[in-house]
């Protein structure tokens, strides 16, 4: 997301997002050096920053607070960026968002540790809240998110896996923390229970539409502008909602995405076909409208919120902007 | 540590240590079997619980309420066993215990995550006792835990790093959740201030102790006793107090541990040579003396602590078991 977008979307909340800025830029400041050097690295790779801003906006659902709401969005993308570290050494891909990953920088090992070290921080700065339903809420998601992983890895190439098991999947990676962002600020300024409740779920469908468009992105988008390989997922074997639903309309053994992963020569050249075969197919369209249904299902889950400060128009417009955009 | 030893040392609390294993065991009870598989594994392989016992034993010193110290001493477990777990995928290790390592078994993608689960299971329980204070302690201490790891990780085969470092290393990566376990239940159960410092530096302490005692062990014990190859350390280029204490002894570059950290060819055999020379040479009783220090000091932090239940016996006697045991 360029600046100007993230600005105008995140108005009601933009300074106290620089505030999470700092407090995750301070957390790189440790004694030793070499972890200094790895943390700031990962931390300095600026994402989108979705995660702490859903925070902040549901905070203003209850009494709005800094002092426990800044420290639970930096904890919100600590674990984030954690997961992906441990991700990046999972997959083990050379670059995200176009910058080189903490293993291939740093190797293994010490990607793994460093990902620890930010569960533990993330795990520091929820305690210092108070609030242990939020500690609760963390841990619960960091479980789902495992899951969701694990599944991801143990079923590679499996093309018998299908769409039941790909929105469970996407719903542990991915959704899981969306949602427990939007829920988190309003817990952490008590907020009322039927409020949460509604964060939750529309962070949840939102979580939901994001990955799909992630996804979709994978096979459309540009490789300079999404800082990595177009097809990543195809290559290494992880089937998302393009191909899955590319495999159920052209069933059989011709099936170019089929003949990829069953082909042990020509791999690169099979790939090209199945990655071609799959963008001209019109899937790509019909995975969009599936984002945008769970985009609306969001944004009808906000009902009849009020919308302090601009917050609830602002949950609308994030919605739109998951779906619409091209990086 | 054998049955009838633990039973011995941890009488003041062996049925409660019973409610501690069995929570353990329900951990591994989740929906999706490929994790349920994994979880029983890693969590199937009983090691010495000590710092659980540690964590129940301090309780004693409060009041003792088992709602909040079950989950707290099962936490401080899967603290310590994932990062067991992701230490192995570090170290590549394909036993521990006398048992195939995770990674070995399952990959190091999936023994990644079985590890943060952990993490999040962990904190789940800690979040469960309703203190926020214990939530952070533990998540501290995975900060420190990390410290030390890297630490021994960035400095392998390096001769450079001398006794100072050493001792910074073990103090992260074991005396500080040990140190943690004996904090843990009596914080936990509203023990005084200076009740909670004074066994927090006795675990500690007993923690270094321990780790000497592992590090020699790793030397002069014996293979299907402990369950791993003896000489691991010095193999995997991890200087230990052994080793250093034998290179500040005999300084120069015709000792044979600088030779065979420099040996590019007739690698096993230049490894056989330093390991008989350090097993001979006599720095294990130096060692040995270092750890009973360490032990001696435990005991005397402990001072004129009260000894409800026969508690503090309970711990004086664990630091003599800590630095006789034998594997």
């Amino acid at each position: 997301m360029p600046v100007t977008t993230s600005v105008a979307l995140f108005a009601p909340i933009a300074d106290d997002l620089n505030r999470v800025e700092e407090l995750l830029r301070s957390i790189a400041d440790v004694e030793y050096a070499p972890l200094r050097t790895m943390l700031s690295h990962v931390l300095g790779s600026s994402g989108k920053r979705l995660r702490p801003a859903l925070a902040l906006l549901s905070g203003k659902y209850g009494t709005y607070n800094l002092d426990r709401l800044v420290p639970t969005a930096a904890s919100i993308e600590l674990l984030h960026t954690a997961s992906l570290v441990h991700d990046d050494v999972i997959d083990q891909a050379a670059t995200r968002r176009g910058r080189a990953t903490a293993n291939s920088l740093f190797g293994n090992k010490a990607s793994v540790m460093v990902g620890d070290f930010m569960f533990g921080h993330a795990a520091d700065l929820v305690a210092s809240t108070g609030n242990t339903r939020l500690v609760s809420l963390f841990a619960r998601t960091i479980m789902q998110i495992v899951t969701g992983e694990l599944n991801q890895d143990l079923t590679a190439y499996d093309y018998s896996k299908g769409l039941r098991d790909y929105f469970a999947r996407i719903g542990g990676k991915t959704a899981a923390l969306i949602g427990a962002a939007a829920e988190a600020g309003a817990l952490v300024c008590g907020a009322p229970e039927h409020i949460i409740a509604a964060l939750r779920e529309y962070g949840f469908n939102l979580g939901l539409a994001f990955q799909i468009v992630d996804d979709i992105l994978d096979f459309s988008g540009n490789a300079a502008v999404l800082g990595k390989p177009v097809g990543g997922d195809l290559w290494s074997g992880t089937l998302t909602l393009p191909s899955l639903l590319f495999l159920e309309r052209y069933p059989g053994r011709d099936n170019p995405v089929f003949r990829f992963f069953r082909s042990k020569r020509n791999r690169e050249e099979r790939f090209a076909e199945a990655l071609e075969a799959v963008r001209t197919s019109g899937v790509l369209d019909d995975a969009s409208n599936v984002a945008r249904e769970y985009a609306d299902r969001a944004v009808a889950l906000l009902g009849d919120l009020p919308n302090p400060e601009g917050v609830k128009e602002a949950l609308v417009d994030l919605a739109e902007y998951v779906v619409t955009r091209a990086q």
